[in-house]
């Protein structure tokens, strides 16, 4: 079996500092995870927030310490850093080969998809960001790799999507357009990652007339049944402008 | 303009943790770094050798410290950590956005290749790994950010690639030969990175006869003149078996 991760993210139109944060990290005893943060509002501010969540938590995944424990350090860091005034999203996906399982945790609004054999659910219980209280605890959902599993997190820019015109995006009902759309096609049960991620993005920025209202970051991890070789890759595409 | 980068990795035959490390983060003043360390022999040991130096590095990349800083360090840390007993190599690339350069540091005997318009040179001047002795030093060789740049590094398994059947894998006449046949195929000027990593592990696997005799980790770094859509995009593919 193999885990496909892929990640797509774009600016707020007109600012060259996103204010989302994602890292992809190696789990010290096998495994990745991925944590995603969007700090609050938007531009070099929200950055550094976001990064500063970012860094705290993968450094203390790469120690050894689990995920509901490092979003709660994570959370007590910016309480303190920023006396309880500034918030941020976060969110931890892993894959935990020691426990066979994924471990998705949630210190955000909006909601988690899961995408398993037919049905797209939600794992959407309330929370709260972090930063702004004393004891804010993360919602942790525990799911069993199993292939054909699918899940898809985003920050609010996806959601945000298309409010300029009064539009916006039905992001459940436009996913599973996309994996019905590929099934037919390719005729296989399993499409990429990537191509989900890109079709999300790629629709929000049409709704957004091609200057998205907020920064929008999409991450899309698939357990795939497919026969690997054994090769693990990474592949990064960073565009800049000097 | 964009940075392409691609890493493609595999175990030494029937181990279960590889000895390389490599993880890629967002620097705090924008780019990316990429961080590869081998550790002394194979295996478990050497995986908690290699990771243990690649955290520490992007740990403190990640908090603004220069790159030549963070791999002496890492050496530091290493040596005191293991008492001088245990050696790895690291190497640290960087897109630096700050200062329009690729800044390439190397605490490893084998060389980093750079591909320019027509040539590829070899930054191969001698160096030691860290750990073992006080005041290791890395060499650092910094070079412009021009499209065509094209950058490749690994670890001593493709080096060793062959060595159990008495042949070997002459790298940089192999890169040559993939970026003739890719631009003759293509009628193009640029090939993807990920393409240049898993034809030269595939030859090294080759080789060795499907049989790794070593860890093996290639990563390949391009400056691209693409017009890019402003979207950053990141996968990972990773095998696992249940």
């Amino acid at each position: 079996m193999e885990i496909q991760l892929a990640v797509s993210k774009t600016n707020k139109y007109a600012t060259s500092d996103s204010g989302d944060s994602v890292e992809v990290i190696e789990r010290p005893n096998g495994g990745i995870s991925v944590v995603m943060a969007d700090g609050q509002s938007s531009g070099k501010g929200a950055k550094q927030i976001s990064y500063l969540v970012v860094r705290k938590v993968i450094s203390l995944l790469s120690e050894g310490v689990r995920d509901g424990a490092a979003a709660r350090a994570a959370s007590d860091y910016l309480f303190t850093e920023r006396k309880g005034k500034v918030s941020s999203t976060l969110n931890i996906v892993s894959i935990d080969l020691q426990t066979a399982t994924m471990v998705i945790t949630r210190n955000n609004p909006l909601p988690v998809l899961i995408v398993s054999t037919d049905e797209i659910c939600a794992f959407d219980d309330e929370c709260n960001p972090i930063g702004l209280y004393r004891d804010t605890r993360p919602l942790i959902s525990e799911v069993p790799l199993e292939p054909g599993l699918l899940v898809v997190l985003y920050t609010d820019g996806l959601v945000h999507a298309g409010s300029r015109s009064g539009e916006s995006l039905d992001i459940k009902t436009f996913l599973q357009s996309i994996i019905d759309d590929e099934v037919d096609e390719l005729d296989e049960e399993e499409i990429s990652p990537q191509k989900i991620a890109d079709s999300l993005l790629a629709h929000a920025v049409q709704l957004d007339q091609g200057r998205p209202v907020d920064d929008i970051t999409i991450v899309v991890i698939q357990v795939s049944n497919q026969k690997s070789d054994s090769v693990r890759r990474m592949t990064v595409v960073l565009p800049f402008n000097l």
